[in-house]
């Protein structure tokens, strides 16, 4: 009686058992500061069921990676109570995971999520630095009442003292614009990203050794990823963010990722699918890169 | 060049200026603690456009009833610190129209949105009772950490001695039943408008003079309302909750209500029009009844 | 290489042929004075296509009714220069198929094309009357500046002195109200049919010799027909609406007929399925009383 | 950190564990037959996330019924071979679960699944008859050139000379009606449950001893379970199946069953929603009978 | 109680008064004369609400441009007798629009309303030529019985004696190649726009003094905006149209725009969002060009 | 009475008789051995609706090509008893094709389809070799149990000895590789087109005297093609396509074609236009070199 596991990837128990899994994927289903589109709590569990249809074997690399083993957590639940409790919630779940010695892999669910799973990282890697591939800053002080909003997740990260450093940025408000100056950050746009035959390298040398890998969905052109909550246009190529995870890969640490607000539309499954391709493309950059010498 | 107002019912702005005005529709979108199916944000605005459909003559009483003036707040801006803030944002906001001595409708968004309204309704309105038609009893302590939930709507409510009569129920948990049982509550289950031929005037008894009536949109049968969060099978009709709220008009003061839950579905629009039209029904019965001798 | 062939009810070619089938079924694509929702010029090929999954064996009568031959017409091309020149259209199309001794079916589009085949069916059949399935009066003398829209659609079949009873009518406005008591009509409410046991016989009464039908399917209640522009609550139900045309069919001649403003939802097939199996109930009656006495 | 668990009813493992459960259920995710609209192929796994917000506390009865516990199993894998093929994987699947002690539940998928698992039911429970909820009779020959099709479904059962008792039947072939002559069948149509008293009593009479329950969710009106590939209008009622399933129960030992051809809706939880706390009204009715005498 | 303004870009009543502002959104949701996919009409309030999430402050320029006041007027209602009088109702709306002195930015609805709004222009602003962004040449003589048709657009503004300059056209008839030869017309086609290197250059020389911007949002290829009614593969990306605007506002006077053919998809806001942000961006060309020395 | 035929192109009888016509449409609703998401059953009718819609006159060219008349069979019925019988029913219905001179076009359905209409082909035109657009190799020798899966299409084709050139493959299993890798075969993957300047040329260079063209819509980039089963990011763009489609029809002969695995979303026509305007493209290259010299 065959049958495809339901977890990330629809691995066979012998390579998605927790003990054994060098990588952890931890699902957060949580939407609830979100100000326009919802939906993003919809997202773990539908990049979860495309993952299944992601071939192992990766075409690049010409081979399978997935010795390493990939557990699927179950979902930490929404803790209703507000985004502040949540953020407590979320770094307790992943601080664990981390004392595990997991790679870890957050769904979302809203950005917001970013911060907790960040400072429980820290934990662990020093040096650490934030790649943010996104289509805003989300450098807000503070949005619709609470410091812990989507549109603050970059900023509680800053707050943390680790680096944030952004691609495909293309919308920011005049704040942040502030706050950006003060702080000498100037994020690669999207359309540096065309104009700008460096800006790879660029993006690479600002990380530090350690590099934790946040993927807002809409960083992408929403030609390519148009399930999601505010869809930016002009952004980000699939090549482009493939290349630019291998290039980190290569010459950093990547220590930690989470891909968020992904909201799954009726009927079209590209967003999710994208999402789930692309984590395995990380894995595989990351498992290729796993011995070589860094920065 | 002729054009419709966007306000509930396109009324003209003589028949719909907040000061002249003795209904007012305040939006509330608001769903940040919704557990399952997520969208009753949408609810206000899908609404309001939908109403702008229904007849304003009223074939039951033969005339129309807008000469009172049916005003259309702005939305209350969603408060993400949290439910606890929200709720205290929405009672204010409620307090305010209140004390203008308007006949307040608040348009959810979730359930929960309703003990801030209640809350400010009391303040003036003294004997007051809830009728509540609702699938759920709502009556739960917590709910996934929080006191305000939408699961713990009507607890809050009792919270202010206010007494509630539920219409409709037919899905509780152990500890609801434990606690009604200690309460001595019994709701009208939706059963119960089957099979007990007086569940409508029994409803109207356990009401005290002054009544807000607060329904929740999945207190219908899913036939009749399918765009909500919970669809529970076995629901009310359409008549039946018409007829109720007649009868309560007749024989009690009707000084409020909400109407919640409501998520449009992509490209049917049945259960915002059930809900506007529900309202104007409301109005209509009340309107009628203004000068009726009661309890 | 069996194959489904794409006509109303998927009829091999000795069944649907034209020159020798009994009904024509006359596609209407046309939707431009709709006012709300729009869509229904989907609606004639939903129906066809849904139409082919209803079974030919009627459980009623224990026999099929095709023999007498259905033919499905191409559809009639919207004309773009206005609601005027499109009822001209309609009726000479509908003129060609009356004149060729068929029993015209025609399927909307919106109900405003009940006029142009009503008065293409009356220069054929005397002591014609309508019997109107509907939420709406449709009693409007115009409407956003035509008066062919769909919310006149009964009142230009006034005009040709045709009488229309009206069966399931929940919505009109005070003009209509104005207008029904100067001409003495007062349709048969959607609450009547629940209330007043005798509606039934009382519709039959007040039609005249040869009754052509028109069905909006808004008559229904979305809860049975949720594909349409206004779904009105507290409508019809499946077997009123059936019991209600065998009646006239075993008591006067039913002579044409048209269902109309079904729009086909994402997914949802139900509601063009109900408008299939209903034109094939329709079509089972009249030739089960074909040779019936009649008044 | 809390989770729901992804299994039936959201049950923590004391009340999932397979070895422990009385009921199991099985989802099987196959609509290769399918002629009209297909997925139903979504249909478990949407039923299975539904009943995750099914009340656990049975207001009929006042107690929750999961301490015998309710096991989920992985789905069977589709067969794509054809139709013969996937009835032996079913068969086999069930089979082991039938030996192993449970109450098997199916989860469908199309309706052609039934015979699979009736013929592994018949292996255990002798003198079974089957109760058929279901719109069409299913009993061709063959269809589409195959034995296994969906429309054959309970002809098939009848081979195993399991017989079969249909409830909510409104439509059938002629092929159908000469062999249910024949064979001297005669479903309770959708009509005599409404016209006939005595409907319900009638269909516990002709069951036998042990009861197979099959339910094909288009055996209810469109208007509770749109989802479906073929709504057929003029269907059951909640309350109808509810009270039916309890006075088979009552009466008769029901040994297994399977909800089949739920195809989820965008956006529209309202079907799966329904089979899920079908599938718990089956489970408290079979638990609070578990000791019933019976004919 | 904090709110968002319901108007487009969300602005308070100071930047956002009709008589203080310089910029004027005029919605006209009409799609009478669509031939393919409906729903035109409900693009305007599509983009006006995703409008409210467009961020204030430009990128490009590095400041905001709401000062001198965008305001939002009613939508101009449907006029159903014709496209022909809907042509005179646009004309009028639009006239005292461009009376007041206001820069008038159109929002259909379909194409054919471009003609009204043009004329309305030309009466103020002597040397103006069109700048068409759309994938169909719009320059039939008629179609489907109306000369005022989206299918002719162009024509009709071409009667008005006013170049019409287009850029992505890649679909148009024999009927209109052989008009646009007579006339010595070539558009500039979407594979010149990758073909030909000095496109943009050529589409600015082409153009008058005076400029109204027409953007049917078909001229973008379907990849960044699907939501349309005939989306033709190969158009236009989102970077190509920016700079083509920026050009001509910098070489040119844009004095109009509108843009129009805006579907809005179920769940998927990228299209509305895209023509919000696309109109923002224009005005920022425009304003930060205001003082610059031109043709 | 102006109509628009049903057909693909919505041609007058002169130009869609199947005797005159060169070019034969035959559409193959068949689904069922898709394992992901399915609906491609739906494809071929919406690629015909869709066809109406594209413009005849083909600008690249400068004028039509419908003198050689295109015929659109009606659809071949599905075989329920599995693929291997529908495998059959396809080869038999396209031989017939074949036989009678077309210049056959299958619509999909799934891509199990091509290896009957290959095997078909094969009959008639020897030297044949497949040019495959594709995301995935479907070089599988098996897939769920059956070796006509649409995961093997291609491996069926290969064992009739008919090499296949796949283009734009991006997604293959460790088994074919090692497949590929014995067999020599190294398609051309989708990154080879944007980083091998030579890449059409190497595909052409591989192609047979004569070539049968099976699209799989997947070889696209969802963002031009997102209504398929398993959108994989990273695939080719429109002209790409188009321009290897021509450089094929210049020096080879193209013999016949398919086009699979579109599944029409909610809404959004962009996938089935582009199939439609693409075989109309393909059509128009065969037309414009049908007399000129190849290899």
């Amino acid at each position: 009686m065959a049958q495809i596991p339901d977890n990330f990837l629809g691995l066979p128990e012998i390579h998605s058992t927790y003990d054994r899994a060098r990588y952890a994927i931890l699902p957060i289903p949580y939407d609830s500061t979100v100000s326009f589109q919802t939906g993003t709590r919809y997202g773990p569990r539908a990049i979860i069921t495309a993952s299944q249809q992601v071939e192992l074997f990766d075409q690049e690399y010409e081979r399978e990676f997935i010795k390493s083993g990939v557990a699927t957590l179950p979902p930490v639940a929404p803790n209703m109570a507000g985004p502040a409790s949540m953020h407590e919630d979320i770094f307790e779940s992943a601080r664990q995971v981390v004392r595990d010695g997991k790679f870890m892999i957050g769904l979302g669910g809203e950005h917001s999520i970013s911060s907790g799973l960040v400072r429980a990282v820290q934990g662990k890697h020093k040096k650490l630095s934030v790649l943010q591939i996104d289509a805003h800053a989300d450098l807000r002080d503070s949005y619709e009442d609470t410091p812990f909003s989507h549109a603050s997740a970059m900023r509680r990260v800053m707050d943390l003292h680790v680096p944030v450093i952004g691609v495909g940025i293309r919308n920011y408000s005049a704040e942040e614009h502030k706050f950006m100056r003060a702080r000498k950050i100037s994020p690669i746009s999207a359309r540096d990203t065309r104009e700008d035959i460096d800006w790879m390298q660029t993006a690479v040398d600002r990380l530090t050794e350690n590099v934790y890998v946040s993927i807002d969905i809409d960083g992408f052109d929403p030609a390519y990823a148009p399930g999601t909550g505010t869809p930016e246009p002009g952004g980000l190529e699939w090549y482009q963010v493939c290349d630019l995870l291998k290039a980190v890969a290569m010459e950093r640490r990547i220590v930690a990722a989470d891909v968020v607000e992904v909201i799954p539309l009726p009927g079209n499954a590209q967003t999710e699918f994208l999402a789930a391709k692309l984590i395995y493309k990380l894995i595989a950059h990351v498992e290729s890169n796993a011995s070589s010498p860094r920065k």
